[in-house]
Protein backbone atom coordinates (compact mmCIF):
# COMPACT_ATOMS: atom_id res chain seq x y z
CA UNK A 1 0.00 0.00 0.00
CA UNK A 2 1.20 3.02 -0.95
CA UNK A 3 2.17 6.27 1.80
CA UNK A 4 -0.54 8.54 0.55
CA UNK A 5 -3.18 5.87 0.35
CA UNK A 6 -2.10 4.64 4.59
CA UNK A 7 -2.85 8.40 5.08
CA UNK A 8 -5.73 8.89 3.14
CA UNK A 9 -7.46 5.08 5.03
CA UNK A 10 -5.93 7.23 8.59
CA UNK A 11 -7.98 10.12 7.81
CA UNK A 12 -11.09 8.76 6.75
CA UNK A 13 -11.03 6.18 9.36
CA UNK A 14 -10.50 8.53 12.03
CA UNK A 15 -12.47 11.43 11.47
CA UNK A 16 -15.78 9.04 10.66
CA UNK A 17 -14.95 8.29 13.90
CA UNK A 18 -14.89 11.23 16.07
CA UNK A 19 -13.54 11.44 19.71
CA UNK A 20 -12.75 7.29 19.40
CA UNK A 21 -9.19 6.56 20.66
CA UNK A 22 -7.77 3.87 18.36
CA UNK A 23 -4.39 2.29 19.66
CA UNK A 24 -1.81 2.42 16.69
CA UNK A 25 -1.46 -1.34 16.63
CA UNK A 26 -4.87 -1.18 15.40
CA UNK A 27 -3.50 0.79 12.03
CA UNK A 28 -0.42 -1.95 12.18
CA UNK A 29 -2.32 -4.34 11.77
CA UNK A 30 -4.40 -2.38 9.32
CA UNK A 31 -1.61 -1.70 6.99
CA UNK A 32 1.23 -4.17 7.99
CA UNK A 33 3.61 -1.45 8.82
CA UNK A 34 5.85 -0.65 12.09
CA UNK A 35 4.92 1.90 14.63
CA UNK A 36 7.07 4.18 13.64
CA UNK A 37 5.98 4.02 10.30
CA UNK A 38 2.41 4.70 11.53
CA UNK A 39 3.19 7.65 13.54
CA UNK A 40 4.93 9.43 10.55
CA UNK A 41 1.45 8.84 8.64
CA UNK A 42 -0.54 10.12 11.56
CA UNK A 43 1.09 13.63 12.09
CA UNK A 44 1.05 13.45 7.69
CA UNK A 45 -2.41 13.06 8.57
CA UNK A 46 -3.34 15.32 11.56
CA UNK A 47 -1.83 18.14 9.12
CA UNK A 48 -3.97 17.60 6.34
CA UNK A 49 -7.30 17.70 8.87
CA UNK A 50 -5.85 20.57 10.24
CA UNK A 51 -5.61 22.45 7.01
CA UNK A 52 -9.53 21.98 6.88
CA UNK A 53 -9.99 23.45 9.75
CA UNK A 54 -12.23 21.17 10.99
CA UNK A 55 -9.88 19.48 13.74
CA UNK A 56 -6.98 17.95 14.83
CA UNK A 57 -5.58 14.61 15.50
CA UNK A 58 -4.55 14.18 19.21
CA UNK A 59 -2.50 11.17 20.52
CA UNK A 60 -2.27 9.60 23.69
CA UNK A 61 1.09 8.26 24.83
CA UNK A 62 1.61 5.36 27.10
CA UNK A 63 1.43 1.73 27.00
CA UNK A 64 -2.08 2.01 25.40
CA UNK A 65 -0.64 4.99 23.13
CA UNK A 66 -2.87 5.88 20.35
CA UNK A 67 -4.47 8.46 18.07
CA UNK A 68 -8.05 10.16 17.94
CA UNK A 69 -9.72 12.85 15.48
CA UNK A 70 -10.64 15.63 17.98
CA UNK A 71 -13.41 18.14 15.76
CA UNK A 72 -12.89 21.88 16.06
CA UNK A 73 -13.72 24.99 14.59
CA UNK A 74 -11.65 28.11 14.19
CA UNK A 75 -12.80 31.46 15.50
CA UNK A 76 -13.11 32.71 11.89
CA UNK A 77 -15.72 29.89 10.68
CA UNK A 78 -17.49 30.42 13.85
CA UNK A 79 -17.98 33.54 13.83
CA UNK A 80 -19.11 33.37 9.94
CA UNK A 81 -22.07 30.81 11.04
CA UNK A 82 -23.10 33.05 13.98
CA UNK A 83 -23.69 35.45 10.91
CA UNK A 84 -25.16 33.68 8.64
CA UNK A 85 -27.25 31.74 11.31
CA UNK A 86 -28.39 35.71 12.40
CA UNK A 87 -29.14 36.56 8.89
CA UNK A 88 -31.43 33.33 8.23
CA UNK A 89 -33.49 34.19 11.43
CA UNK A 90 -34.08 37.76 10.59
CA UNK A 91 -35.76 36.55 7.84
CA UNK A 92 -39.77 38.34 7.98
CA UNK A 93 -40.92 35.52 6.62
CA UNK A 94 -40.35 33.36 9.33
CA UNK A 95 -42.81 35.70 11.28
CA UNK A 96 -45.86 32.87 12.87
CA UNK A 97 -48.58 34.12 14.92
CA UNK A 98 -47.69 34.57 18.45
CA UNK A 99 -44.04 35.93 18.13
CA UNK A 100 -42.94 33.17 16.96
CA UNK A 101 -40.06 32.12 14.46
CA UNK A 102 -40.14 29.31 12.13
CA UNK A 103 -37.15 27.72 12.60
CA UNK A 104 -37.53 24.19 11.38
CA UNK A 105 -35.88 24.00 8.03
CA UNK A 106 -33.03 25.88 9.49
CA UNK A 107 -32.13 23.14 12.38
CA UNK A 108 -33.31 19.94 9.57
CA UNK A 109 -30.41 21.72 7.43
CA UNK A 110 -26.91 18.78 7.75
CA UNK A 111 -24.85 22.16 6.36
CA UNK A 112 -25.64 24.32 9.41
CA UNK A 113 -26.38 21.33 12.07
CA UNK A 114 -22.63 19.74 11.03
CA UNK A 115 -21.07 23.09 11.70
CA UNK A 116 -22.93 24.04 14.78
CA UNK A 117 -22.16 20.56 16.05
CA UNK A 118 -18.57 21.28 16.02
CA UNK A 119 -19.27 24.62 17.60
CA UNK A 120 -20.59 22.57 20.53
CA UNK A 121 -18.28 20.07 20.71
CA UNK A 122 -15.41 22.45 20.77
CA UNK A 123 -16.97 24.02 23.51
CA UNK A 124 -17.65 20.76 25.65
CA UNK A 125 -15.19 18.38 24.53
CA UNK A 126 -14.05 17.89 27.92
CA UNK A 127 -17.22 19.02 30.37
CA UNK A 128 -16.90 14.96 31.13
CA UNK A 129 -20.44 14.01 29.70
CA UNK A 130 -21.73 10.34 29.73
CA UNK A 131 -24.37 11.52 27.68
CA UNK A 132 -25.50 14.30 25.33
CA UNK A 133 -29.54 14.68 26.29
CA UNK A 134 -31.99 16.42 24.35
CA UNK A 135 -36.09 17.16 24.70
CA UNK A 136 -38.09 16.32 21.37
CA UNK A 137 -38.28 16.96 18.47
CA UNK A 138 -36.19 20.05 16.55
CA UNK A 139 -33.35 19.80 18.45
CA UNK A 140 -32.55 16.22 17.71
CA UNK A 141 -30.45 16.37 14.63
CA UNK A 142 -28.30 19.01 16.23
CA UNK A 143 -27.82 16.56 19.52
CA UNK A 144 -27.36 13.34 17.83
CA UNK A 145 -24.55 14.92 15.90
CA UNK A 146 -23.24 16.47 19.01
CA UNK A 147 -23.44 13.09 20.10
CA UNK A 148 -21.24 11.77 17.40
CA UNK A 149 -18.61 14.05 17.86
CA UNK A 150 -18.11 13.59 21.19
CA UNK A 151 -18.25 9.90 20.48
CA UNK A 152 -21.34 9.60 23.10
CA UNK A 153 -24.74 8.33 24.04
CA UNK A 154 -28.10 10.22 22.74
CA UNK A 155 -30.96 10.18 25.39
CA UNK A 156 -34.13 11.64 24.14
CA UNK A 157 -36.49 13.59 26.64
CA UNK A 158 -40.44 12.78 25.55
CA UNK A 159 -43.33 14.90 26.13
CA UNK A 160 -45.30 12.35 26.26
CA UNK A 161 -44.61 8.59 27.69
CA UNK A 162 -44.34 6.15 24.90
CA UNK A 163 -45.01 2.92 25.14
CA UNK A 164 -42.30 1.38 23.26
CA UNK A 165 -40.29 3.30 25.78
CA UNK A 166 -40.74 0.75 28.69
CA UNK A 167 -41.52 2.08 32.37
CA UNK A 168 -41.15 5.78 32.26
CA UNK A 169 -40.11 8.77 34.75
CA UNK A 170 -42.52 11.73 34.39
CA UNK A 171 -42.22 15.08 35.50
CA UNK A 172 -44.57 18.21 35.52
CA UNK A 173 -42.89 21.49 35.35
CA UNK A 174 -43.44 25.00 34.38
CA UNK A 175 -42.86 26.32 31.90
CA UNK A 176 -40.52 29.79 32.03
CA UNK A 177 -42.23 32.16 30.22
CA UNK A 178 -45.58 31.66 30.12
CA UNK A 179 -46.38 29.41 33.42
CA UNK A 180 -47.88 26.54 31.89
CA UNK A 181 -47.85 23.49 33.18
CA UNK A 182 -45.67 20.80 30.73
CA UNK A 183 -44.58 17.23 31.28
CA UNK A 184 -41.82 15.32 30.54
CA UNK A 185 -41.25 11.92 30.33
CA UNK A 186 -37.91 9.40 29.87
CA UNK A 187 -37.50 5.58 29.53
CA UNK A 188 -36.11 3.85 33.27
CA UNK A 189 -33.50 2.50 31.32
CA UNK A 190 -32.35 5.08 29.17
CA UNK A 191 -29.66 7.11 31.50
CA UNK A 192 -27.56 4.43 33.94
CA UNK A 193 -27.45 6.30 37.96
CA UNK A 194 -24.96 8.72 38.90
CA UNK A 195 -24.65 9.91 34.99
CA UNK A 196 -23.17 13.24 34.00
CA UNK A 197 -25.32 14.82 30.88
CA UNK A 198 -24.95 17.37 28.64
CA UNK A 199 -27.73 19.02 27.26
CA UNK A 200 -28.03 20.20 23.66
CA UNK A 201 -31.53 22.15 22.60
CA UNK A 202 -32.57 24.14 19.59
CA UNK A 203 -34.14 26.64 22.03
CA UNK A 204 -34.53 28.82 25.22
CA UNK A 205 -37.06 30.81 26.04
CA UNK A 206 -37.34 30.85 30.34
CA UNK A 207 -34.98 28.15 30.93
CA UNK A 208 -38.33 25.60 31.97
CA UNK A 209 -37.30 23.02 29.51
CA UNK A 210 -33.71 22.86 31.31
CA UNK A 211 -34.58 23.24 34.55
CA UNK A 212 -37.42 20.38 33.60
CA UNK A 213 -34.29 18.02 32.55
CA UNK A 214 -32.08 18.78 35.74
CA UNK A 215 -35.04 17.67 37.89
CA UNK A 216 -35.46 14.60 35.96
CA UNK A 217 -31.71 13.80 36.51
CA UNK A 218 -32.14 13.94 39.99
CA UNK A 219 -34.38 11.28 39.45
CA UNK A 220 -31.18 9.48 37.81
CA UNK A 221 -29.07 10.67 40.46
CA UNK A 222 -27.41 12.50 37.94
CA UNK A 223 -26.66 15.90 37.04
CA UNK A 224 -26.39 18.21 34.36
CA UNK A 225 -22.77 19.03 33.24
CA UNK A 226 -22.99 21.75 30.33
CA UNK A 227 -25.77 23.18 28.60
CA UNK A 228 -25.73 24.02 24.96
CA UNK A 229 -28.60 26.07 23.21
CA UNK A 230 -28.58 27.33 19.83
CA UNK A 231 -31.27 29.86 20.08
CA UNK A 232 -31.92 31.79 23.33
CA UNK A 233 -34.63 34.69 23.63
CA UNK A 234 -33.45 37.95 25.50
CA UNK A 235 -36.93 37.92 26.82
CA UNK A 236 -37.63 37.48 29.82
CA UNK A 237 -34.04 38.84 31.09
CA UNK A 238 -34.59 36.69 33.95
CA UNK A 239 -33.98 33.01 33.41
CA UNK A 240 -34.84 29.54 35.47
CA UNK A 241 -31.43 28.32 34.51
CA UNK A 242 -27.95 30.43 34.64
CA UNK A 243 -24.52 28.55 33.22
CA UNK A 244 -25.65 27.84 29.45
CA UNK A 245 -24.06 28.96 26.24
CA UNK A 246 -25.83 30.26 23.48
CA UNK A 247 -25.16 30.60 20.07
CA UNK A 248 -26.64 33.04 18.91
CA UNK A 249 -29.20 35.72 21.10
CA UNK A 250 -33.19 36.70 19.37
CA UNK A 251 -34.02 39.98 20.38
CA UNK A 252 -37.28 41.55 19.76
CA UNK A 253 -39.71 40.05 17.77
CA UNK A 254 -42.23 42.61 16.34
CA UNK A 255 -44.88 41.14 13.77
CA UNK A 256 -46.30 44.71 13.05
CA UNK A 257 -43.31 45.86 12.12
CA UNK A 258 -41.81 42.74 10.74
CA UNK A 259 -38.58 42.79 12.32
CA UNK A 260 -36.38 39.75 13.91
CA UNK A 261 -33.46 40.73 15.77
CA UNK A 262 -31.25 38.65 16.51
CA UNK A 263 -27.69 38.58 17.33
CA UNK A 264 -24.43 36.22 17.74
CA UNK A 265 -23.42 35.40 20.85
CA UNK A 266 -19.35 37.21 21.43
CA UNK A 267 -18.57 35.37 24.32
CA UNK A 268 -19.36 32.00 22.82
CA UNK A 269 -15.90 30.28 23.91
CA UNK A 270 -15.13 32.72 26.90
CA UNK A 271 -17.39 31.45 29.13
CA UNK A 272 -16.54 27.62 28.33
CA UNK B 1 1.65 22.22 0.39
CA UNK B 2 2.93 18.28 0.41
CA UNK B 3 1.41 16.07 -1.69
CA UNK B 4 0.08 14.02 1.22
CA UNK B 5 -1.34 17.02 2.99
CA UNK B 6 -3.25 18.00 -0.24
CA UNK B 7 -4.98 14.72 -1.14
CA UNK B 8 -5.72 14.37 2.97
CA UNK B 9 -6.93 17.80 2.96
CA UNK B 10 -9.73 16.77 0.12
CA UNK B 11 -10.79 13.06 1.36
CA UNK B 12 -11.36 15.15 4.71
CA UNK B 13 -13.26 18.02 2.53
CA UNK B 14 -15.22 15.22 0.55
CA UNK B 15 -16.17 12.95 2.84
CA UNK B 16 -17.65 15.95 5.40
CA UNK B 17 -19.81 16.51 2.76
CA UNK B 18 -21.25 13.70 0.71
CA UNK B 19 -22.82 13.59 -2.54
CA UNK B 20 -22.10 17.10 -3.11
CA UNK B 21 -20.20 17.81 -6.29
CA UNK B 22 -16.99 19.66 -5.59
CA UNK B 23 -15.95 21.77 -8.79
CA UNK B 24 -12.35 20.75 -9.53
CA UNK B 25 -11.54 24.49 -9.89
CA UNK B 26 -12.38 24.53 -6.00
CA UNK B 27 -9.57 22.91 -5.29
CA UNK B 28 -7.19 24.44 -7.69
CA UNK B 29 -8.03 27.79 -6.44
CA UNK B 30 -7.88 26.11 -2.56
CA UNK B 31 -4.17 24.45 -3.20
CA UNK B 32 -2.77 26.51 -5.70
CA UNK B 33 -2.26 24.02 -8.14
CA UNK B 34 -2.80 22.54 -12.11
CA UNK B 35 -5.93 20.88 -12.89
CA UNK B 36 -3.76 17.81 -13.74
CA UNK B 37 -2.40 17.97 -10.52
CA UNK B 38 -5.90 17.94 -8.80
CA UNK B 39 -6.89 15.12 -10.92
CA UNK B 40 -4.31 13.01 -9.77
CA UNK B 41 -4.76 13.70 -6.33
CA UNK B 42 -8.51 13.08 -6.53
CA UNK B 43 -7.15 9.39 -7.74
CA UNK B 44 -5.25 8.76 -4.80
CA UNK B 45 -8.42 10.09 -2.47
CA UNK B 46 -10.30 7.49 -3.60
CA UNK B 47 -8.01 4.60 -3.67
CA UNK B 48 -7.59 5.86 -0.05
CA UNK B 49 -11.65 5.95 0.50
CA UNK B 50 -12.25 2.67 -1.14
CA UNK B 51 -9.46 0.80 0.59
CA UNK B 52 -11.66 1.88 4.00
CA UNK B 53 -15.13 0.48 2.72
CA UNK B 54 -16.70 3.49 3.37
CA UNK B 55 -17.41 4.62 -0.31
CA UNK B 56 -15.68 6.24 -3.14
CA UNK B 57 -14.76 9.66 -5.18
CA UNK B 58 -17.23 9.78 -8.31
CA UNK B 59 -15.89 12.04 -10.74
CA UNK B 60 -18.35 14.53 -13.15
CA UNK B 61 -17.35 14.98 -16.76
CA UNK B 62 -17.52 17.80 -19.12
CA UNK B 63 -17.42 21.63 -18.95
CA UNK B 64 -18.68 21.34 -14.66
CA UNK B 65 -16.84 18.68 -13.89
CA UNK B 66 -16.06 18.20 -10.86
CA UNK B 67 -15.98 15.27 -7.95
CA UNK B 68 -18.20 13.56 -5.03
CA UNK B 69 -17.70 12.10 -2.62
CA UNK B 70 -20.45 8.63 -2.46
CA UNK B 71 -20.72 6.65 0.72
CA UNK B 72 -21.18 2.79 0.63
CA UNK B 73 -21.17 -0.29 2.46
CA UNK B 74 -19.83 -3.10 1.11
CA UNK B 75 -21.96 -6.49 1.51
CA UNK B 76 -19.81 -7.91 3.88
CA UNK B 77 -19.97 -5.14 6.24
CA UNK B 78 -23.35 -4.70 5.99
CA UNK B 79 -23.98 -8.60 6.33
CA UNK B 80 -22.25 -8.16 9.49
CA UNK B 81 -24.20 -4.75 10.62
CA UNK B 82 -27.21 -7.15 10.50
CA UNK B 83 -26.07 -9.68 12.39
CA UNK B 84 -24.86 -7.72 14.79
CA UNK B 85 -28.55 -5.71 14.73
CA UNK B 86 -30.28 -9.03 15.32
CA UNK B 87 -28.51 -10.32 18.15
CA UNK B 88 -28.70 -6.72 19.99
CA UNK B 89 -32.61 -6.91 19.25
CA UNK B 90 -32.92 -10.80 20.55
CA UNK B 91 -31.87 -9.45 24.20
CA UNK B 92 -34.62 -10.89 25.81
CA UNK B 93 -34.11 -8.08 28.34
CA UNK B 94 -35.75 -5.65 25.59
CA UNK B 95 -39.37 -7.20 26.47
CA UNK B 96 -41.46 -5.01 27.67
CA UNK B 97 -45.43 -5.23 28.09
CA UNK B 98 -47.74 -5.52 24.92
CA UNK B 99 -45.22 -7.39 23.12
CA UNK B 100 -42.94 -4.30 22.35
CA UNK B 101 -39.33 -4.34 22.18
CA UNK B 102 -37.25 -1.74 24.20
CA UNK B 103 -34.99 -0.21 20.58
CA UNK B 104 -34.06 2.84 21.83
CA UNK B 105 -30.47 2.62 22.93
CA UNK B 106 -30.37 1.14 19.46
CA UNK B 107 -31.29 4.46 17.42
CA UNK B 108 -29.95 6.48 19.36
CA UNK B 109 -26.43 4.56 18.88
CA UNK B 110 -24.66 6.85 16.34
CA UNK B 111 -21.96 3.85 15.32
CA UNK B 112 -24.53 1.54 14.65
CA UNK B 113 -27.06 4.77 12.71
CA UNK B 114 -23.64 5.97 11.54
CA UNK B 115 -23.42 2.52 9.01
CA UNK B 116 -26.62 2.03 8.90
CA UNK B 117 -27.44 5.27 6.96
CA UNK B 118 -24.63 4.05 4.65
CA UNK B 119 -26.15 1.15 3.67
CA UNK B 120 -29.62 2.96 3.47
CA UNK B 121 -27.67 5.70 1.25
CA UNK B 122 -26.64 2.78 -1.10
CA UNK B 123 -30.30 1.50 -1.95
CA UNK B 124 -31.95 4.83 -2.28
CA UNK B 125 -28.71 7.14 -4.01
CA UNK B 126 -30.74 7.31 -7.39
CA UNK B 127 -34.33 7.29 -6.12
CA UNK B 128 -34.01 11.06 -6.97
CA UNK B 129 -35.60 12.43 -4.07
CA UNK B 130 -35.94 15.79 -3.10
CA UNK B 131 -36.19 15.42 1.00
CA UNK B 132 -35.59 12.64 3.44
CA UNK B 133 -38.55 12.64 5.59
CA UNK B 134 -39.12 10.72 9.25
CA UNK B 135 -42.09 10.43 11.54
CA UNK B 136 -41.20 11.60 14.96
CA UNK B 137 -39.16 10.91 17.42
CA UNK B 138 -36.68 7.21 17.16
CA UNK B 139 -36.27 7.43 13.68
CA UNK B 140 -34.96 10.92 13.61
CA UNK B 141 -31.42 10.27 14.31
CA UNK B 142 -31.21 7.49 11.04
CA UNK B 143 -33.17 9.75 9.13
CA UNK B 144 -30.90 12.75 10.08
CA UNK B 145 -27.95 10.79 9.10
CA UNK B 146 -29.27 9.52 5.83
CA UNK B 147 -30.46 12.82 4.68
CA UNK B 148 -26.23 14.09 5.35
CA UNK B 149 -25.40 11.21 3.52
CA UNK B 150 -27.76 11.98 0.52
CA UNK B 151 -27.06 15.95 1.00
CA UNK B 152 -30.99 16.36 0.87
CA UNK B 153 -32.99 18.43 3.67
CA UNK B 154 -34.83 16.61 6.15
CA UNK B 155 -38.72 16.86 7.71
CA UNK B 156 -40.11 15.66 10.40
CA UNK B 157 -43.58 14.73 10.10
CA UNK B 158 -45.34 15.56 13.80
CA UNK B 159 -48.06 13.56 15.57
CA UNK B 160 -49.52 16.70 17.30
CA UNK B 161 -49.49 20.12 15.48
CA UNK B 162 -46.58 22.30 17.19
CA UNK B 163 -47.01 26.29 17.51
CA UNK B 164 -43.69 26.56 16.12
CA UNK B 165 -44.31 24.83 12.88
CA UNK B 166 -46.85 27.68 11.68
CA UNK B 167 -49.68 26.93 9.18
CA UNK B 168 -49.51 22.86 9.01
CA UNK B 169 -51.48 20.46 7.13
CA UNK B 170 -52.92 17.48 9.56
CA UNK B 171 -54.41 14.77 8.30
CA UNK B 172 -56.38 11.65 10.14
CA UNK B 173 -55.15 8.06 9.96
CA UNK B 174 -55.98 4.70 10.45
CA UNK B 175 -52.58 2.31 12.50
CA UNK B 176 -51.91 -0.56 10.19
CA UNK B 177 -51.68 -2.94 12.96
CA UNK B 178 -54.54 -2.24 15.86
CA UNK B 179 -57.10 -0.24 13.85
CA UNK B 180 -56.45 2.78 15.89
CA UNK B 181 -57.44 6.18 14.84
CA UNK B 182 -53.83 8.23 14.44
CA UNK B 183 -53.04 11.89 13.73
CA UNK B 184 -50.06 13.38 11.85
CA UNK B 185 -49.10 16.80 11.51
CA UNK B 186 -46.39 18.70 9.08
CA UNK B 187 -45.66 22.51 8.70
CA UNK B 188 -47.06 23.92 5.24
CA UNK B 189 -43.43 25.31 4.88
CA UNK B 190 -41.78 21.93 5.29
CA UNK B 191 -41.79 20.78 1.79
CA UNK B 192 -42.31 22.43 -1.55
CA UNK B 193 -45.20 20.91 -3.93
CA UNK B 194 -44.50 18.56 -6.64
CA UNK B 195 -41.55 17.07 -4.58
CA UNK B 196 -40.17 13.38 -3.95
CA UNK B 197 -39.64 12.13 -0.78
CA UNK B 198 -37.69 9.50 0.55
CA UNK B 199 -39.35 8.03 4.15
CA UNK B 200 -36.60 6.45 6.40
CA UNK B 201 -38.70 4.93 9.78
CA UNK B 202 -37.49 3.20 13.09
CA UNK B 203 -39.96 0.44 12.80
CA UNK B 204 -43.21 -0.70 10.81
CA UNK B 205 -45.97 -3.03 11.92
CA UNK B 206 -48.95 -3.04 9.53
CA UNK B 207 -47.50 0.05 7.15
CA UNK B 208 -50.31 2.65 9.02
CA UNK B 209 -47.21 4.96 9.15
CA UNK B 210 -46.03 4.89 5.65
CA UNK B 211 -49.84 5.01 4.27
CA UNK B 212 -49.88 8.12 6.55
CA UNK B 213 -47.28 9.91 5.19
CA UNK B 214 -48.54 8.90 1.56
CA UNK B 215 -51.25 10.69 2.24
CA UNK B 216 -50.42 13.99 3.54
CA UNK B 217 -47.68 13.96 0.95
CA UNK B 218 -50.83 13.93 -1.67
CA UNK B 219 -52.01 17.34 -0.01
CA UNK B 220 -48.36 18.57 -1.31
CA UNK B 221 -48.43 17.28 -4.40
CA UNK B 222 -45.78 15.16 -3.58
CA UNK B 223 -44.80 11.78 -3.84
CA UNK B 224 -42.79 8.63 -2.27
CA UNK B 225 -39.52 7.43 -4.03
CA UNK B 226 -38.79 5.34 -1.94
CA UNK B 227 -38.77 3.62 2.07
CA UNK B 228 -36.42 2.33 3.88
CA UNK B 229 -37.38 0.79 7.67
CA UNK B 230 -34.75 -0.23 9.90
CA UNK B 231 -37.05 -3.19 10.98
CA UNK B 232 -40.37 -4.47 10.48
CA UNK B 233 -42.65 -6.85 12.31
CA UNK B 234 -43.54 -9.67 10.06
CA UNK B 235 -46.57 -9.84 11.77
CA UNK B 236 -48.98 -8.49 10.09
CA UNK B 237 -48.14 -10.68 7.20
CA UNK B 238 -50.24 -8.27 4.91
CA UNK B 239 -49.02 -4.77 5.11
CA UNK B 240 -50.61 -1.54 4.29
CA UNK B 241 -47.78 -1.08 1.39
CA UNK B 242 -45.59 -2.63 -0.50
CA UNK B 243 -42.38 -1.69 -2.35
CA UNK B 244 -40.58 -0.96 1.32
CA UNK B 245 -37.18 -2.14 1.93
CA UNK B 246 -36.55 -3.22 5.69
CA UNK B 247 -32.99 -4.30 6.88
CA UNK B 248 -34.35 -6.80 9.60
CA UNK B 249 -37.55 -8.92 10.31
CA UNK B 250 -38.89 -8.80 13.70
CA UNK B 251 -39.85 -12.11 14.10
CA UNK B 252 -42.50 -13.90 17.08
CA UNK B 253 -42.22 -12.01 20.50
CA UNK B 254 -42.59 -14.03 23.16
CA UNK B 255 -43.22 -12.92 26.26
CA UNK B 256 -43.50 -16.08 28.48
CA UNK B 257 -40.86 -18.29 26.70
CA UNK B 258 -38.50 -14.63 26.59
CA UNK B 259 -38.04 -15.07 22.94
CA UNK B 260 -37.29 -12.37 20.79
CA UNK B 261 -36.75 -13.65 16.94
CA UNK B 262 -34.95 -11.55 14.22
CA UNK B 263 -33.56 -11.76 10.92
CA UNK B 264 -31.51 -9.97 8.16
CA UNK B 265 -33.32 -9.26 5.37
CA UNK B 266 -30.86 -11.08 2.46
CA UNK B 267 -32.43 -9.37 -0.21
CA UNK B 268 -31.72 -5.85 1.13
CA UNK B 269 -29.88 -4.90 -2.20
CA UNK B 270 -31.60 -6.71 -4.59
CA UNK B 271 -34.76 -5.13 -4.67
CA UNK B 272 -33.79 -1.67 -5.01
Amino acid sequence: MKRTERIGALIRILTDNPSKPFALRYFCDMFGCAKSSISEDIQAASQAISLTGTGYLETISGAKGGVMYVPDISDEECAALQEEFCERLKDSSRLLGGNFVYTSDIFYDHRIMGKLSRVFARIFRDCGADYVATVETKGIPLAYNVAWLLNLPLVIVRREANISEGSTISINYISGSYDRLQKMSMSKRSVKNGSKVLVIDDFMRGGGSVTGIAEMMNEFDSKIVGVGIAIVSTEPEKKKVSGYVNFVDLGTVDPENKVIEAYPNLDLFKRA
